[in-house]
Parts: structure tokens; sequence; C-alpha cells
């Protein structure tokens, strides 16, 4: 982030308060919602005075009081860089995952129930399974007819695709780490939208990635200092972003890959692809014929279909498939064969599903916006154009002390300090609509009297046991 | 490796030759065949000479050789390392995966075809699956009536386990994997024998782990250096070792388990526990109730029933499966739910597949035997106690130019470098007998043929795409 993004980031708040106190108050929400991020190196006083139109002074007292307050540390001779005090990174992973059957309100898991269809596709698929059961059942890349169906279907849509050019994962995030491992080497820099979808982060942490942000705010997709931090990978979700519910148009995607040179492989994550809500879904042309970084695109039957299915998929050029394939050969060999016969068959019949899904989830998208408005007036939410998820902002409040809060109204929900690497967007809240719409109003309602019930604050707990759980 | 068991490993290749050139071939030979491995530091010239009993200008005389063939590297100060000429550490890993449809004898998998059982109860499950389809289907840890299934079988054997100390996995390598993850930091000392299964190496050198050898020959399990290199984790294979077919006595498990201290996770990987083949199947009692290790299960279905339906699992202590599912949320997050009912039908129906299956096994193991007796006289193989593969020693022949020669006589077979991680044991290979009878004959037929292409000795190639495909 250059001088004068910071100042477009911070204008606005200085204008609303009168000098120090309105660069404190910007500055200091600009760190908790991600726009600047911990590590981040601020200009010097003078500079940022100048760059601001404020007296030096002015910039000298607002950084003294948010070195106090610890969203400021100053390191003798190599400057002063943002950071989130102690208690306000306050989330923290736990190891444990949570038993469903203790809440019975779940807004953690952004998935929906299977279709009827499914049960029909999975008895045909099993009475289909004899004529595979004389081989070993193994091929690293993927059942070949599952590979030529996932093909077609990206030729369909304009993505010239052949079956060579498809790998089987078991789903989504699997398709990411696989590529994760087969890319990035500990170290490496791999950028990621922030927020994200959290198990996007876990792997990437998990291969001891470097972290390159590319925040995702109201404003649409910030790739930021591209030529100072040269990724090997990158993970992207044009496509109902995961959790703000964005859907970039095709010149914000041709500016975000432009932003990547040839040497980066970007993983453009279509996961929500089906489910655009407002408008039909954005054509492939703008991640095609590039010249600059190498797109490939990830894709599951976890939304679509059924997260139960553990069926994904990523769509490559034919050497990267063959790496993938020898890297899945040391980490989990294959995929089930009849989950592959099982995804072909319901692929093959998604007419018959897709536009029921997309009716009722459209519905109940509606009802979680018309709940909010009416039980949680303070808050806020953009209707989200795509995906199975709005990003609420709480405007103000703690997004970690509520879902702590909640649970004690029998409801779980993931705070937004989840959605990103280092804690911050704690202002926000996803909230997925796949409940069934008296459900879901329910847990909105308990959502809003756990809210109720945390003025006047307490002592922040941990928000245990959400992490293994968000999908 | 201390001195004294160096002396053991010379010993009979000094005595059978003259002087310095019975010391250059012993030592030679250890190196290639791994008993003494790559990086090894020798004793010095003088102290080497006595602990043998040989004059300081033999071994003067024998080091020099050797350190022109490539065996040894002297380094000025540190001392003399075995190592690998480049000629003989001739496999390298590949990329491309192998196109199975053009090979038409596969002898590099080691799984049988599934029972007919199991569309029977594949059906059955997806009968059942309407039921589960109203959930998200997610559950990093298992569907709980598996886990129920899974920790019951390994009460039965005498070992009490409750379901919440058994996580489901996609195989016995995706338990590894997993357990790679969630317990070894990059640069951590991993302990896996020499030779074993090449995807348990692939998986730990994906982790970047250092490996800390664990010799399996002919006299069993060398857990060497323990003292020096203390592991976090290590895979251990007791029943039907992988490539060997060696099934461990009781007092060699207590006595390799006992190398470890109790920092160690030990994993005791079961994969080929239903198949050994002239006595009862050992009890977990040398596993249990030892001061020092934590000792982990890993079992599958890939062996015992069918690979192709990717289900495995863990039996540890409840916080470390809490932990390990975790890692998985942050990986595949979930196996699939059909998957998980089939494995649980199959597993209460054992007794209808597995003596007929153990049955089938012993049969080919017969035929394998005898072909070579017939085909191959000069090759050696002990009888396999265990598994479904038997390792042949090719008398001084390369298996890595036979490997080569053999694709041009329609047979794939993995060669014995592909089972360590310095590219060792190149006069072993691994064939296994799950071929139908005439087949694993015809088979055996054209490798001895290959065999005898070999001579006069051949430039060698690459004996590509083995590598993803080794099962």
């Amino acid at each position: 982030m250059d001088g004068s993004r910071l100042r477009d980031v911070l204008a606005p708040g200085i204008a609303a308060g009168p000098r120090a106190g309105g660069l404190v108050a910007a500055l200091r929400s600009a760190i908790v919602e991600g726009r600047v991020l911990p590590g981040y190196r601020l200009p010097a006083e003078r500079s940022l005075a100048v760059s601001l139109g404020l007296s030096r002074s002015t910039v000298t007292a607002a950084y003294d009081q948010l070195r106090g307050e610890g969203y400021l540390i100053s390191r003798r001779g190599s400057g002063t860089f943002a950071a989130l005090p102690d208690t306000t990174s306050g989330w923290r992973p736990d190891d444990a995952p949570a038993d469903a059957a203790s809440a019975p309100l779940d807004l953690t898991i952004a998935a929906m129930p299977a279709p009827p269809l499914l049960a029909e596709v999975a008895a045909a698929a099993a009475a289909a399974l004899p004529a595979y059961l004389a081989g070993s059942g193994l091929a690293p890349a993927g059942l070949a007819e599952l590979r030529e169906v996932v093909a077609r279907r990206y030729s369909e849509r304009g993505w010239p695709t052949s079956a060579n050019e498809v790998l089987i994962t078991s789903g989504a995030l699997h398709a990411w780490d696989l590529l994760l491992r087969t890319v990035a080497r500990p170290g490496a820099v791999v950028a990621m939208e922030q927020p994200t979808y959290p198990g996007v982060i876990d792997a990437a942490l998990a291969h001891r990635a470097r972290i390159r942000p590319v925040v995702v705010d109201a404003a649409g997709w910030h790739p930021g200092e591209a030529a100072d931090r040269p990724a090997v990978l990158a993970h992207l979700t044009f496509d109902g972003h995961n959790p703000t519910g964005q859907w970039a148009p095709d010149a914000e995607r041709e500016r975000v890959l432009a932003s990547f040179d040839s040497s980066t492989v970007v993983a453009v994550d279509e996961s929500l692809l089906d489910f655009r809500h407002d408008a039909p879904v954005t054509s492939p042309a703008a991640l095609l014929g590039r010249a600059g970084a190498t797109v490939v695109a990830i894709g599951t039957m976890s939304k679509s279909f059924w997260a139960g299915l553990r069926v994904g998929w990523i769509r490559g050029p034919a050497p990267l498939i063959h790496a993938v394939a020898a890297t899945r050969a040391g980490q989990d060999l294959s995929a089930p064969v009849l989950e592959q016969l099982i995804a072909a068959g319901l692929i093959g019949r998604r007419s018959e599903v897709l536009p029921a899904r997309r009716a009722t989830v459209a519905g109940r998208r509606q009802v979680l916006l018309d709940a909010l408005a009416v039980h949680c007036p303070a808050w806020h939410a953009d209707p989200p154009a795509g995906g199975l998820a709005a990003w609420v902002d709480l405007g103000g409040g703690s997004s970690s002390r509520l879902a702590d809060e909640a649970r004690h109204h029998g409801v779980r929900v993931t705070p937004g300090p989840r959605f990103t690497v280092h804690g911050t967007h704690d202002r926000w809240v996803r909230i997925p609509f796949v409940l069934p719409p008296q459900q879901l109003e329910d847990a909105i309602r308990r959502l809003a009297a756990a809210a109720v019930d945390l003025q006047p604050a307490r002592p922040r707990r941990h928000a245990a046991a959400d992490k293994a759980w968000t999908a």
C-alpha cells in the first residue's frame, strides 16, 4: 500500500472527527477492519502529515495515542508498524471440533442439504459399480468418465477443455491444498483475499506460506503491492466471494489478474458459480487469453449439490495437472470411484437440480435480509450478489464477542476474524442463508438477543470450536 | 550405526574376498543395498582396521578405490561419508502419471480387485443415504457410525477403543499425511523404515521431514541411532511389511518401540493386518501399555476390501484425534458420507469376505513363488510372511534397469530404489501377487525375458511413470 492509498483509506474517517481524534479513529478502524494490515509500515509522521494536510503535531499525538492502545508499534531505527492489541486479536483457533448436536441452530456452515435426486443418482451409481470392481480402483488424476464430464462443462461455458486438463479432488479445499503442495515451497509468497474462506487460510499456513493479502472490501478487490512480492500462487473467488458475497465485474477480474505476472499460478475458485442472485452468471472470458498468470479453475460439487459428496476438481494446463497427480499419489492417492460416478451422474442431470436450488437459496437470502432489518436494525449488510452467506457489518460491535454470547442463546456463528490471517475484521460476521426460513429467522432473533446481552461489555472469552467447522 | 554394527554388516563380505577387494565389495554392496545409508560417516581408517582385523593399508586402499568409484566422499576435517554415485542412484521421480491401459500386465499395484459383496453393500448404503441428505454431510473426524464400528474392531482385537479415539481418513496414506501435517513441522525428524511404501516417503518429503531410517533387512528391524536423533513421528509396518513381507515377532516390536521415547508419535500401519500367510495374526499386546512412545494405529479398507473405496482411519488418543480433525478441516474438510456407510457395512460383514480373499491371496503367493523358481532360478525371494507382494533379490542385477526393460516386454514393475529415500536397494524388486494366476505367471515369464535381454548391459534409461502409481 503506498502513501496515496493510505490517504484514501484514512481520509473519510479523518473528515468525520476533529484533528488527532479523527486520525486516531480512522487509523484504528482501518487496522481493526483489515484495510491496513498488521505489520504494515506507516509513513514517517512528517510525511503522513503532509499527505493528509494535518500538522505534524497532530500526527505525532495520534501515533502516540495508538501506540498506547497497542495499534502501533515503533521500533527504533526501523519505523512504525500497524499491529493488533492482544485484546482485539482475541479469536484463537481451537483444536476441539464442535459437537454439531449441541447447537440447535448452526450459522457456521454455508452449505445446503442434498437435493432428493441425489439418492436416485447414488443408487444408479451403485448399480453401475460392479463394472469397476475388477480393477484396483486407483487413478490419481480421477476417473476418466468424470474428467470428461467436467471438461465438457467448461467447454460449454466457453472455456475449451479436454479431460487431461482436469484432475478430480476431494472438494475445492482439497484442490487448493494440492495446488499449494505442488507449487508453493515453505516460505513462498501466496496471495489470497482478505477476508476469505477460513480453510483457504489454514491450508496456506499449514504449508508455511507467506501471505500476500488481496484486500476485498465494499469497493472491490485491492491486489496491493504486487511488484514488491511476486506470488507463486494466488487464490481468488470472483464469483460469489466468500464471505462478502461480491461478484467481480469483468474489468475488475482483468485488473486483479494483471497484478500477477506469468510466474504466478492463479487459482480462481468457482465453488459458488451456480449461485448468482440478481444477474446471469459471468462468462469465463475475462480469465482467458491473458499473456500473464497461469489461470487455473477450482470447482466442487459441495455447494451446487452436496458437501457430503467430497468431490471437486482442478482445471489447468496438462503439465500442471500431471504434477498435481504426482503430488496426490503421495498424499491420499486417489478419489473414491463411487463418489466420482455419482458426481458424473449429477452433473449430467444438473438442470433437474439447480433451478429449484437457486430459487430456494434466493428465498432464504430474502428471509435473512428481512430478519436482519427487523431484528438488527443497527447492523448493515449489502445484499450479497452471489453465494450462500451475507457479510454483516455490526456497526462497531465485536463479532467475536457476539459469537461467544450467541452460544448461550443456542446459535453458533463464525466471527469475522476467522476469515482473516491477522484476526482483523472483528466488526463483521458472516451469516449463511441455508437454514429453512423459520430456523433462519429464529437464529437471527437469537443473535439480536445475544447482541443486546452484550451491553454493557463483558470480558471476552474465546469463541472456541468454530475453527474446524466453518464451511 | 555404531562401529560394531558396521563390522557385523561388513564381515561376511570381507570373509568372502581377499583383503582390500573384500572390503571394497562388502562396503559397496552395503551402501547400494541400503544397509549403510548415504551420509553415514565412516570410522577413521585406523579405527576400522582395528575393528575388522585388517591392516591399515588395506583399509586405506579400499577407501581410495571407493572414493574413486563415488561410494565414499571425504571432506577435509570432517571425515569420510557413504554416498551413491550418480550412475547408481538412477531412479528419478517422474511427474507424468502412467496410463494404466497402456500396460497389459501391471506389477506396480499391490491391491486386489473388490469382492463381489461390495456391490451389494454399496447398494444398501445408497438406499440408506436419504437419512443423511438433510444435513451438511460434513464431519471432519468422520461419521459417528463408522467411528463406532472401527473402534469396536480394535476392542475385539484386545485394544480397548472408543469412537472418539478414531478419525476416518481417505485411506492409510492420507492418515499418515494427516499425522505428518499435525505433528511434524518442516525439518522435524521422522523415522521410517527403509525400504518402505513409496507414498510414505513422498508424504514425509513433501512435509520437508528429515528422515531417520529404520533399516529393515532379512535380519529384522534396525532402529539405529535413536538417541542421536529423537523423532517426532515414526511410521512402522510390523504386520506384513511393505515391500519385504516380514511379520515382526512381539519381542522385535517391543525392541523397536523402545528405541523411541515418549515424545515420539509412533504410527503403526496395519494396512496388511488381514494378510498373514502362515500363522495367526499377531495380537496388539506388544503395542500396548508401554511407558514410552505414543502408539497410534493406521488402518484402511484398501487391502482387505478395495482401494477404490478410499476409506482409512487413525486410532489414537482423543486429544491427538481432535488435533488431526482440525488439520483435516484445513485440508480436505471431511470424508464422503456414502463411502463411510459402505465401509461400516463391509466391516460388519467381513467374515463373508476375508476367508475367501485370504485363500485367493495365498494361492497367488504360491503361483508367484513357483513361477520365480521356474523362470528366474537365479533370483531369490523369502516366502513373504504377510502382505500382497514378495521382495525379490535379483542376485546382483539392477531392478531399475529391469523395470525399464520390462516395459518393452509389456510388464510394469516398481524397482527397489522407489522404496527408499536414497535410491538404494537397486538389487531388489517388489513383485505383488494380486494378478490372476495365468497373468501372474505370464508376467514373471516376461520379467525373466527382460532380464535375459539386459545381457550384455545397456545404458540405463529412467524408469519413468512408476512414481504416481505404486500402491
